[in-house]
């Protein structure tokens, strides 16, 4: 397959960040052009490829040496930075031209979204100049790219190893929550894009790259306005047909469609045509960020494979059973009874008092070897599509633990928890039926909480924040692939 | 006003705990019957008590004297906590009536719940002899009390402050979720009650002295069945009279119903019936844990003085600016553009570029003195009847800031968290318009968030964990102060 047109920009030798900031030095920038610079540091770029601060009134940044204009770099740059204003871009374009640079990211805000037409003239200027040097423009007004096996990223905190999910953005912060969110959650990353206004590389160039692109299991995107409707409809739905598609649509209403205005000039459009457009090209609809970061979740582990709407829960304490119970009907599944011979099964180990073996199969389950009996069984029960389930870990604050968090407590949690993601994950794999797994607030600690999640997901286990939203995972899961009804399978 | 009957239990002067477990000492006990004698430890109830561990095994545990039975401790006992076996249930009873205890908690299960017929008639036999003999019980099948006033908790990490709301739970893990949930967002109790199956002390008897207690101000339920429906119904309602009630049923899914029916022995209600009760008397209606938690955090701060839906959104990021206003429409709330004179002056020292003042402020605020400035003027615009903003702390991970987590950076953010509030606090108390924060998920550690909300709750400041969570608790408290046409102001 001959490389897409887009990929030397995500595999740039040398960039140069023109209008680097004197905050860089102190690490009290915040809120965006004091940080590429560091997150490039973070990552590493600079044992790979060259890294050229730009600004004529430093000598030197971040123990770099740094440059007075981008013709003072070494050759070659490939990938330019633009954080100066709007009014100096004219002129750093023409610098990109004479140096020959392949793609300019322009972090830049202020063009055709201000309203201000000589703004919007000076745009267009420079999108002519740009394509008549055939070089590409991410932006303006975004946070341009992460691409962790290339060790570039745009904020702090990335996790540096990369992944199968490639995610297409409207906007840097909403970019930022995805990929802090969900690096938390496990999930890693192929390209992140955040491309703003989009004047030259739009959403449906990176739907086609995404689509595309070997590294790249699963495309998310988030969209305020969707430029070339067609060609955008199209895009998604060629991807759609390959991968697993999951789009957010943020002004959906009519404040977002005003706040989206603001932001990225995007005009607003309709809840209707959104859902038409996701119903037609095969793609998952999320509703809210939280959808989302679910979704992807979901696709990216054993809930793909989920075929009904039977869920057992094998949870701990009677009344979160009971609300666990009315979240996953409320969420249009069922919580079957126990059929009478797996009820038997479990009634060779489990006592009657204080526990129940009905479904919500309400135990603690003591042991790992308890556990993964438990499991076992449940997951063999013809009844259950899907268990969730809650592990017993070192139960910060539960009867019982009176020993303060030390470092032998911390220890002995995280063999819980390597114990726990084992006995989960072998029981998934031997019985084929898939296990969800969610911790309770006050189980573990953040941090711990944060190594149980990621330890699930690498075992192909989903890990959710409440029994709801697992359940509308699941949910959104069984009607998307009820719609693709047709369309080749995606996994 | 003469003491409510059961106003003596919740002040025992000595405590024996009946069937205490060898786990106590080794801290490996969970789920239950191991942690009420380290709770109550943790507490400190030993310093101004007396902590009377019964078991005829053991001689000492935790470093206290253990008794063979409840008729060996000193006097006075007058409260009993039961961790033994329901079939040596009658015998402690006989013991108790001895001892002339005023009241016992039975966390053993395996009463009438568990469907067997002779365990029910030993239950109604236990009931009479209780009644006759003048000791109320607690339970069976259930935590119990926490009264940190009172140096009295069933679990471990509860709050030792004690606060003004007062939580009646037919489930103690519910119970358990909602001290340690709303602890860490700043909310302290009054007491709370697991009160289980309620063969004697039932829910209406804990409205009525809910709604008597001074050191009750708000009160909250989850309940599974209801018993005596007309006098639960005359209690919430002369409850819902003086004070706020948020009441949350589980089991109102034909699911949930059912798991409900084995916790606790509870039949149906229907969603219809419940919906009634509350528009009836008065009470807000939880549909969810999360809702509860968040009406909670809306009652006790200035949330609860909000009049209207008209919401500013000062927040930093675009594309959350977007998706909040989507959240916020879809909770039947308003972003209203703001008004040319309020714009006017915010344009004053708010640069065009990379910001927006039409509402949503898309604006990371700089300094306090910039947040406060901008926090008045948009507080004062007559459109705006409460403010949703995002203070700018730290930025773990955020662009600019490459410092890794230390003390000195802790230390730092500590100061602008007091300095966020402060501002906060002090706009909202001179301007009148309430003022509700949320952090977003990375700007900092899981262990400053908390101290961010609890800083803040303290200072009157509501915070929620996402946008849609606070508009919906707004737009919850409007309907609910819609319906109360007619009812006395309860604040």
């Amino acid at each position: 397959m001959p490389e897409h047109a887009l990929e030397p920009i995500f595999h740039p030798r040398a960039i140069a960040l023109v209008g680097v900031s004197s905050s860089e030095n102190t690490g009290t920038g915040s809120g965006g052009s004091g940080g590429f610079l560091g997150s490039l540091l973070e990552q590493g770029f600079q044992e790979k490829g060259g890294l050229y601060p730009v600004n004529p009134k430093m000598s030197e940044v971040r123990g770099l040496r740094c440059y007075p204009t981008l013709l003072d770099t070494p050759d070659p740059v490939d990938h330019v930075i633009s954080l100066i204003p709007a009014r100096a871009v004219p002129a750093l374009v023409d610098q990109a031209i004479q140096k020959k640079v392949r793609s300019i990211h322009f972090y830049t805000a202020g063009f055709s979204e201000t309203g201000d037409p000589e703004m919007a003239r000076m745009e267009s200027e420079v999108i002519g100049k740009l394509k008549a040097a055939g070089i590409r423009a991410v932006g303006p007004n975004c946070m341009g790219l992460y691409v962790p096996a290339e060790r570039i990223a745009f904020m702090n905190g990335f996790p540096k190893e990369p992944g199968n999910v490639m995610m297409i953005s409207q906007s840097g912060a909403n970019a930022g929550d995805v990929v802090h969110g969900l690096g938390r959650r496990g999930v890693r990353f192929s390209k992140v894009v955040s491309f703003g206004n989009g004047i030259d590389i739009r959403a449906h160039d990176l739907f086609d790259y995404a689509a595309a692109d070997p590294q790249t299991e699963v495309i998310t995107a988030y969209i305020e306005g969707v430029q070339d409707g067609r060609k955008m409809f199209e895009a998604v739905k060629a991807a759609a047909r390959v991968k697993p598609v999951i789009l957010l649509k943020g002004g959906l209403t009519s404040a977002g469609a005003r706040a989206a205005h603001s932001h990225t000039g995007s005009l607003a459009g309709s809840i209707d045509i959104f859902e038409a457009l996701c119903r037609q090209t095969g793609a998952m609809r999320a509703e809210t960020m939280d959808d989302l970061h679910d979704l992807v979740v979901a696709v990216t582990t054993s809930v793909k494979r989920v075929r009904g709407r039977g869920v057992a829960l094998v949870v701990g304490g009677g009344g979160f059973a009971v609300l666990s119970s009315d979240a996953i009907a409320t969420a249009g599944l069922e919580v079957p009874p126990t059929p009478d011979e797996t009820k038997r099964l479990l009634h060779e180990f489990i006592p009657v008092a204080g526990t129940s073996v009905n479904n919500p199969i309400d135990t603690n389950m003591g042991t790992p070897e308890i556990a993964m009996k438990t499991l076992r069984i449940v997951s063999e029960a013809p009844t259950n599509d899907v268990i969730i389930a809650t592990p017993s870990l070192g139960q910060r604050g539960a009867p019982g633990d009176t020993a303060p968090a030390d470092d032998d407590r911390d220890a002995r949690v995280r063999e819980q928890i390597t114990a726990a993601v084992e006995t989960y994950a072998r029981t998934q794999d031997e019985t084929g039926t898939p296990i969800v797994a969610l911790l309770r607030d006050r189980t573990v600690t953040p941090e711990l909480s944060d190594v149980f999640q990621q330890e699930a997901y690498r075992a192909g286990i989903a890990t959710y924040p409440t029994v709801a939203r697992a359940a509308r995972a699941i949910s959104l899961v069984l009607r998307w692939r009820e719609r693709r009804q047709g369309l080749p399978a995606v996994f």
